[in-house]
């Protein structure tokens, strides 16, 4: 159901793509205050995907970067039009509507900001219903769209194309030598393709997705109800379905470093407990990758690992985590669109090079003692 | 005076770019290659820039990165037309004539693969009538000419366009992330113009003053001449006028690594006398940027220092240099249109950050005893 999107459901949003950013995404806090700022009292329309005309030319923009760059490297508000502005010149074609590559963080907000400023609408899916690292991690790349061309812009008006014809890696290796060379973010318009296109390879309704867990958190701290068990809920009626509690501890290491254009890294939880000594370790690029509870796989990319706020249910990015916190980590099965073989080949544990074999949350968590779901 | 160019003439012009490339611009020999096997029996029409029209569109066509990696990195042969299309489909231009950036090293040599591959004229003139390490270190740019829009190609058929408008150490920086990216040599179109601002700007029959050169140097060791002499001789007919012999000796210490694209390092040669103990110490970015004779500055950039074999003439590259090697290094003038204000801005030892001023090389080596040139 397409819908106008205002202001006013911008807070939900940004903490519900806070959670699909597992960790990662760029904070969309700052892009909800450039979308505030674009937007004033207007609304921009929201578009169901089914709504989307077969040859509709359909541009997804989108911001790359290290999130711990974009956090002290805000937007000078010029860039995510310029980007789509270029893409139009190269192409020959201007844009019926855009759409974002991930509802998670930052990411979530940058295509609302282009419409706000364009007048154009957004379409309610995106390419993984969560945040992913590198530009071919996307269902539009496992089924077939081309990258290529893409279009970059920095700060100062700087643009590039890059055309890798279908080699998505290599568009990825040479996009993110020209991020790291405009400091570390830029805002780039990547995978154009045909309405009919994006609605064979998008994951539908995600924004909505991410208003309505953003919801489900702000409402469940009113009403002082368990964040988890509010978010398993929702996620329960989705194609996402399975929400696992994985573990509640502390943070007692942190340990990250910006490598190749990425904010990478380890974290490691312990429980509270004094007799019980588990840990678990969290590995993340930009987003995070696996999980591990005393060395034991419990949740792996594609599924979402996202680590929240032990007391109130605030979903905590990677740069956010720090010595001493308490959290809860939860892990989120993907829609089955996100599992298939091409799908795994995109941006499964291999892609990463993790050296584990994908296996689904719900079953990796089946009969954990402790680590079992309140889902409903 | 227009002509027509056969592989016959590329012997000579090989060694006198390699001379022009003051030990970078890559190795014209492997773009000798390129042209032999691409031109066959037939010629390339080489066009005196007086007989261009104004309304031509020319593209100058290079090759850029380290020389270093470029010996073991050989283009695979599409590259260069490559680039030539991506420019021309980005402008919506088709080029009536490619020209090149130096005509010093393999970048006198591309211009004449893409004549040789798409029959488009070659025009004898080029944007420093040397070698230079940076894109924007062209008397294009000094004199008003902007290298954007830039088009980059690679060895798998990839493509960028950068666009930095007229910031061209912007476009500068974010083509060497990208050529780094690219295994750190691409092939690149940029400062594309009218004739008229070739006219204005370009520095005129550098193709035909290096056949000269190479012919010198080939018919010297012919005829058992002293080869300084006879470069000195085709110098002093030109805008170059001056050349000075700055040192004989033999190599005692090299260092050279690749660093943010370039090859960078230094050479120290040292007298053969057992008596004289003077040293001259070469510094490199790709090509030689400074030349000192115990601790005095005998000639820099934009003026030419070129180290040769000091028994065969040979040019030497700086990839070239060995431990032991006996040498002479000598000291070119620059035309008058490479002295002035802006064009030291541009390429003169502060674009350098050499913590020295121009001073021409007839001015630097005047009255010193043993340097004197054996000008005509």
């Amino acid at each position: 159901m397409s819908f106008d999107l205002g202001v006013d459901s911008l807070g939900d949003l940004s903490r519900g793509a806070a959670l699909l950013g597992t960790g990662g995404g760029g904070d969309p806090h700052v892009g909800r205050l450039l979308v505030t700022q674009a937007l004033g009292d207007r609304t921009v329309r929201i578009l169901d995907p089914d709504e989307v005309a077969d040859d509709a030319f359909v541009v997804p923009v989108a911001q790359m970067g290290a999130p711990t760059v974009g956090m002290e490297k805000l937007p000078g508000g010029d860039e995510p039009v310029a980007v789509l502005r270029a893409i139009e010149r190269h192409v020959g074609r201007t844009a019926d509507a855009v759409i974002p590559v991930e509802c998670g963080g930052i990411n979530s907000m940058i295509p609302l900001f282009v419409a706000a400023r364009t007048g154009l609408p957004v379409i309610d899916a995106d390419g993984m219903g969560r945040a992913f690292p590198e530009l071919q991690m996307k269902t539009f790349a496992a089924y077939g769209i081309s990258g290529s061309p893409m279009a970059l812009a920095g700060e100062n008006g700087e643009t590039a194309i890059i055309d890798t014809g279908t080699d998505d890696k290599r568009m990825e290796w040479l996009a993110r030598g020209v991020t790291m060379r405009l400091g570390g973010i830029a805002h780039v318009a990547e995978f154009t393709m045909s309405g009919a296109d994006m609605r064979r390879t998008a994951i539908k309704r995600t924004l909505t997705l991410g208003i309505r867990l953003g919801a489900a958190l702000r409402e469940a701290r009113r009403d002082h109800r368990d964040p988890v068990a509010a978010l398993a809920e929702v996620v329960a009626d989705t194609e996402y379905r399975h929400l696992r509690a994985l573990f509640t501890g502390k943070i007692v290491d942190i340990e990250r470093r910006t490598e190749g254009g990425f904010a990478v890294g380890r974290a490691r939880f312990a429980s509270f407990g004094a007799a019980d000594t588990s840990e678990l370790e969290l590995t993340f690029q930009n987003e995070h990758l696996v999980a591990e509870v005393d060395g034991r796989v419990v949740c792996t990319v594609p599924d979402l690992i996202c680590v929240l706020d032990a007391e109130t249910g605030e979903p905590i990015t990677t740069e956010g985590l720090r010595y001493g916190q308490r959290a809860t980590v939860i892990g989120i099965g993907t829609p089955p669109v996100m599992r298939t073989e091409q799908a795994l080949a995109a941006f499964g544990p291999a892609a990463f090079r993790l050296g584990t074999e994908f296996r689904p949350v719900e079953e990796l968590t089946a009969g954990t003692a402790g680590t079992a779901a309140p889902t409903p």
